[in-house]
């Protein structure tokens, strides 16, 4: 399935107004009653477009949540590309993006929870790592390598190639973490990702001793596996 | 809130056998319409006792499935004690643990794919990580103590002290996995089951040695501050 954001994309400036004030009334009803309660119909009310217009720019309500993950990495990428400009080592590197990530996504926390019901179920076309979330899940991906590549820190080859999908699945369970966490201005989730970061610099420095290449290899064939396994999971759902 | 298996449970083998009959018709339905759409009521009939009488085996629907984790793990604990006798290396007895998880828990994989829908969200008291699943979860903690304990690897105090919660919390991730495997009697998950016990293995050799000690402390010092969190998530909830 080719996402909405791709195929119903328009370039007038009106029908792009549009687009953003249908896809801004659906996030607020779908805050408020969730997904499984919230009809395109309602959407359409809100926006005070015709159903038949709704449906032109989006083809269901997974198109919306598809195209609202896409403008979440649109809006990440436009805070981080000039920030990464300014860091060289891999952990300040991946120290901004992550807390870029949990800036922008502030803005969407009541909406993330109620998403959240429905996304974690694996065998969701909204579930972040389902074939209907492929398209997105590759630009954030390709962020994450630019992490890795932009930075001065020497990781083996083997390692290099699955980084960016690990650190990937790193920030999706940050976002978990993020979704849950009730602290003030989410002090924990940042103090979580200061921490983690922290961590996985370390672990990335560890696993990329030449000493470590049998066990590494192995559990980059345990990531692999489990990514078939997921994908499978996917297919027959 | 105590699970229901201690404060009701009687000791005459008539009020167990009806115990078990509202349990096991509880299992039926909840596993053929879901845990939202089950009532007490309809509980009750299947199993032909009076409504009353279920509630008085059973407070809740809550503590059906309560009773349920409790019983998977007595099912568990009664075939892993024997087979336990026999292993003395870390490895084979982490792999005999986890490979009678998935044969107990066999049985009752449609069950269990009907009550994640509700047991995946973290706020629920049927999630295995709330308060309310807490004696169980010790339980269970305290047979991956066994398997270290009993085992001849030496394992650093400070990392013997985190270890029966982090393989608890392990067995929980292949559970996860088991769920979603739709492959021929789960060979799929056996499979993660045999990689998964030797990284780990090898991953606790590696965590032990003394070089490591920086590093595992700042990862077990993680490990706390998630437990934390997830325990203040439950209370807000």
């Amino acid at each position: 399935m080719e996402p909405a954001y791709l195929h119903k994309e328009t370039k007038t400036p009106k029908g792009e107004q549009t687009r953003e004030l249908i896809l801004n009334s659906a996030l607020d009803l779908l805050g408020e009653h969730g997904y499984e309660k919230t009809t395109m119909r309602a959407i359409a009310r809100r926006a005070g477009v015709s159903l038949g217009n709704a449906y032109h720019y989006f083809g269901s309500k997974e198109h919306l949540i598809q195209a609202f993950y896409h403008r979440l990495h649109e809006e990440h990428l436009a805070v981080t590309r000039p920030a990464l400009e300014k860091e060289s080592s891999f952990r300040a590197r991946l120290l901004t993006v992550m807390k870029l990530k949990i800036s922008t996504l502030e803005p969407y926390h009541e909406f993330a929870a109620a998403l959240f019901k429905t996304a974690a179920n694996p065998t969701s076309p909204l579930n972040p790592f389902s074939d209907e979330s492929d398209p997105v899940r590759k630009e954030s991906i390709e962020l994450f390598a630019q992490v890795v590549d932009g930075s001065n820190t020497s990781v083996p080859k083997d390692l290099r190639a699955e980084l960016p999908y690990l650190l990937w699945v790193y920030h999706m369970g940050i976002t978990l973490f993020w979704i849950h966490d009730r602290s003030p201005r989410h002090r924990r989730t940042y103090r979580l990702v200061d921490h983690t970061v922290d961590l996985v610099t370390k672990l990335i420095t560890l696993a990329s001793n030449p000493l470590m290449r049998p066990l590494r290899k192995q559990a980059l064939k345990l990531v692999d596996e489990l990514r078939d396994a997921a994908s499978e999971i996917e297919e027959t759902a």
